[in-house]
């Protein structure tokens, strides 16, 4: 298995940058200079486009990658023999689009699940202004139902009448547009008769959908996560945090899809310029290599779209969306413990001080003695822990807020933040985003195609929006490469 | 639009064989002797391999079908110049096969509701002994929920322990299989203290997944359709009732995968005959025409399977299988009342003399001058209706168990269960039959490879599972045509 050069391992002894994983892959042998499409990313997105353009299709393809690696924001890294999923993790078969691959690969017999979130033993929160309390693990999952209910019925409409199609947002959206102005927190504070810590409870596990507190997360971006979880706060859980590919991971499941990509590969690659010409695309690398096609898919992250230059320029009002930005630049970072614990749940209030917003046990480590030790994973709020190398600080906000006295032998992180390709993890909109950008940024441009979770129309920000992405990017693909040539 | 022989519509002038659907298709002009792969059955799971075999692995495809259309259970006629669905009907998101190819081909945006099931305004209920009543909706839908959590729950174990995994039953099947002997009615008879009129309804609610009263239906089979819609029971009827694709219908999306299926095509010709020889797979069809293949992929229904002679015999337990069959052998009927209604939902008990088992409206026919009259759907019980040409039979059951004193316009059908390539509707399987059977029906015996809706691991009896049947029939038929032939 090869290193990649990402990734990044801490414990009391060193630190290592860059970490195993069977997810780095080499270039072609041989690039050409035209080819009748360009795909840019080698995330979910682009490895779905480019594996059905090019052995659906039969269109010859060009896989472009600015990192050593497939996956984009998902992969494996091999970490004292477990497998540790350094992004995007969870999958269910509610994920239609995700399912509907997993299960084409036979990985669907992989499925496991985090023990924290799938059968906790025990379950704590940390207020505002306060030490780590133990919290009755059924009557939270009551209180948030009921919470939600109300949250999510609005003006006498639930929220199956808000948002009947959750996975096509733009069919009927008068009625979600109206309260795309109002935050999670502004919804919260207009009902009085919810108590206080019922309240705080449901505001913290909803800050998970964007690692930020309520005032900063849209409500129709809470709602959409409602609506895609059948209508209930367990089924939202369940979809998005229980379920996990085994054996090899979210990388074993990119490099099937790879595997039956027939075109031609161009790792460690970045992408400084796109252009629309006469006769078609023209991209430039940063190491000044250029290449053409009939169409292209850029499958560039929301928060990294301005780093490219495109001629001709792209809309205002997507060079805005592009300015804004989504909201989602939380943490991530997998912890062994020393103790071996049964499951666990941590939710932390992000109006306090604490760095991490929520945390859980993914699973045990076992020995041939037995079982050892704790694998669990905390995320952090937005802009917080965004030094990796902090050790103190990540060490001292894990034992303040989550498990006090906890025995941490290592650490290991992908810093998405500070991450160029990244700069964010999964996408989470704010208020007043998604009826002004959503449809500009499914938009192609020319002849360039923009295919990303970041604008997915269902789980946006999941690996299912991704696919979702990759699968319309073929569709609209096909139809510009059908298209007669302009005349010169 | 051509005529298909299939479907039947009475009016009180006439009746009519034969509808008028886009489903109809001819055989390609010339049909070879030897492939790399045969498909038996242009149904979505016949079609999906088809099209996956035959453009993105290049293989020389024939599919064969005894009808005169594609979509086996599935299809939509023309009547009135409204699209009826003559099967299978309702998708959804959840169903994740369906929706990815749904989404693939852009139909998702097509999705409408059956107004009855989305938004009923009134409901009703026909007791065992006696006329119908009125149902209030808010108090039905809490009952069935109380009702559902108490039966899915079982010695201290709920659903979700019980069957972790519903689209993968085998994975964990313990826990399961312990109760397979269960019925519906069995289980409910075990719960003293619920008011019997709650049982009535969950009962009557439970009945429309297998056309047959609770002592019929397996309990491990109710537990799988709770499991699947998310564990409650508003979303198992809004997976499987609300959303249906406009625009043409099932017909117009199993003529998306046709197009793309680029190998020879033989309608109107039924097999008698599939052998297992030394170099391959030879099949015979009732005409006396013969042809081999490397492999082929069955998508012969489970009742139908014992009409087709394979040599060598298929397994003992197989044959047992299809000897028993699936329980469900109910009828479909689409009605048009001259009434104008808002959107209603009824149910019957079993045990009473309705043959309808439930019913609801789809929704209001337009003309120039304002809402037209009502078209709904009605569905029979097991055995019952089974004349389709015996008007008054089912004219009066309709009035008298569903809507007195309606103004029966017309009424039209497809006669799944005297049709002899179905012998019954969606699969729904018996006690004691899931973990005797289902792992014997999914093998593949010599080069024949079983795919069929009716075995499959999730969303079993709908095009879901036909599609999760195709793509799995895609992976196994890969491997049976690299294997290199045996020698002579």
């Amino acid at each position: 298995m090869s290193r990649s050069r990402e990734g990044y391992l801490w414990t009391p002894a060193e630190a290592t940058e860059g970490l195993e994983t069977a997810a780095v892959q080499s270039s072609s042998p041989k690039i050409k200079e035209h080819y009748d499409v360009i795909v840019i990313g080698a995330g979910f997105a682009g490895l779905i486009a480019a594996r059905d353009l090019s052995r659906k299709y039969n269109l010859n393809v060009l896989l472009v990658e600015a990192r050593d690696r497939i996956g984009g924001r998902t992969w494996t890294a091999k970490v004292l023999g477990e497998d540790l999923e350094m992004g995007g993790t969870w999958v269910h078969w509610a994920q239609p689009h995700l399912y509907a691959e997993l299960h084409r690969y036979g990985l669907h017999r992989n499925l496991k699940t985090s023990a924290g979130t799938s059968a906790p033993v025990s379950q704590s929160f940390t207020p505002a202004s306060g030490e780590v309390e133990d919290v009755s693990i059924p009557d939270c999952g009551s209180a948030l139902e009921r919470v939600a209910a109300r949250v999510f019925s609005i003006d006498g409409l639930d929220s199956r009448a808000l948002m009947p199609y959750p996975h096509d947002p733009l069919r009927e959206p008068a009625l979600w547009t109206k309260y795309d102005h109002v935050t999670v927190k502004d919804r919260l504070n207009a009902l009085h008769d919810i108590p206080q810590r019922d309240k705080e409870l449901f505001e913290s596990n909803t800050n998970t959908f964007g690692s930020a507190p309520g005032k900063d997360i849209g409500f129709v971006e809470a709602l959409r996560w409602y609506a895609l979880g059948g209508h209930t706060f367990a089924g939202v859980m369940e979809m998005a945090g229980i379920f996990k590919i085994g054996n090899g991971g979210m990388t074993a499941f990119a490099r099937a899809i790879l595997e039956e990509y027939t075109g031609a590969r161009l790792f460690n690659t970045a992408v400084s310029a796109i252009r629309n010409t006469s006769r078609g695309v023209e991209v430039t690398s940063v190491h000044g290599q250029t290449f053409t096609a009939k169409a292209l898919i850029s499958t560039i992250p929301l928060n990294c779209l301005g780093d490219i230059k495109f001629d001709p320029p792209l809309s205002p009002l997507r060079q805005e969306a592009v300015a804004n930005g989504h909201i989602n630049k939380g943490a991530k970072i997998h912890f062994k413990l020393g103790e071996t614990l049964p499951g666990w749940f941590w939710t932390g209030d992000g109006y306090g001080d604490s760095s991490f917003l929520f945390a859980f046990s993914d699973h045990n480590g076992t020995q041939t003695s037995g079982p050892s030790g704790t694998w669990c994973i905390g995320f952090g709020y937005n802009g917080k822990l965004t030094d990796k190398k902090n050790s103190r600080h990540i060490l001292e906000q894990f034992k303040k807020n989550i498990k006090p006295g906890a025995d941490i032998e290592i650490y290991a992180t992908h810093d998405w933040m500070n991450d160029p390709y990244a700069k964010g993890v999964w996408a989470c909109w704010g208020p007043n985003s998604v009826s002004k950008y959503l449809q500009e940024l499914q938009q192609h441009h020319g002849r360039i195609v923009f295919a990303s979770a970041d604008w997915a129309d269902g789980w946006r920000g999941f690996v299912d929006g991704a696919i979702e992405q990759g699968q319309t990017a073929v569709r609209e693909t096909l139809k510009l490469v059908e298209q007669p040539r302009p005349k010169l």
